[in-house]
């Protein structure tokens, strides 16, 4: 199992759409690096029985947790508690990179 | 409930130890940021049923998860597994920041 990783060394990008990279995987969480394009962003959606901590490694974004939406930046962190439909969006111009720790992990 | 969080205005050291700021608390996990003034660290120690994420946000320092020891700085993630002993120290010169997600929170 793999226990040191180096964010930025992970952190991939796609053309097409905003890219997962994951870190680590148990049982009782996952840990990834979401990667965005200008112009990306993951959808507004929610998950039933899991919580979702987000931080912004580096860039610019959007995210919105329910009806609060916020500029954020880097050394943001966010929640988005269960049931609570979330989103990111990177406007641009850079790019942007987002730590991201969900607990439990979806079944 | 809070969801947004600025990293750096949370971020308080302590002289006497190591300090831990909590960000957001839910039933499934918490998310802290641990400040560590130069010579200050956090013991070795395991949770028999969570797993704990760390995350550099800035400085450097040591981490320590079971027998793998390596020297960390930004953008080092490290996943401390259940039952699996670990502990951070930052020998200095600078200050340390950690951010912590661990799951499920400890009852």
């Amino acid at each position: 199992m793999r226990l040191f990783a180096n964010v930025d060394v992970e952190a991939h990008f796609a053309p097409e759409k905003m890219k997962k990279n994951n870190l680590f995987t148990t049982d009782r969480l996952f840990c990834d690096v979401y990667c965005f394009e200008p112009g990306q962003q993951q959808s507004p959606h929610s998950h039933a029985a899991s919580d979702k901590i987000y931080y912004v490694v580096d860039g610019r974004g959007h995210i919105t947790i329910g009806d609060e939406a916020h500029e954020v930046s880097q050394h943001t962190a966010v929640l988005a508690p269960a049931g609570v439909p979330h989103s990111v969006g990177n406007p641009g111009p850079g790019r942007l990179k987002v730590l991201v720790v969900m607990a439990p992990k979806p079944s």
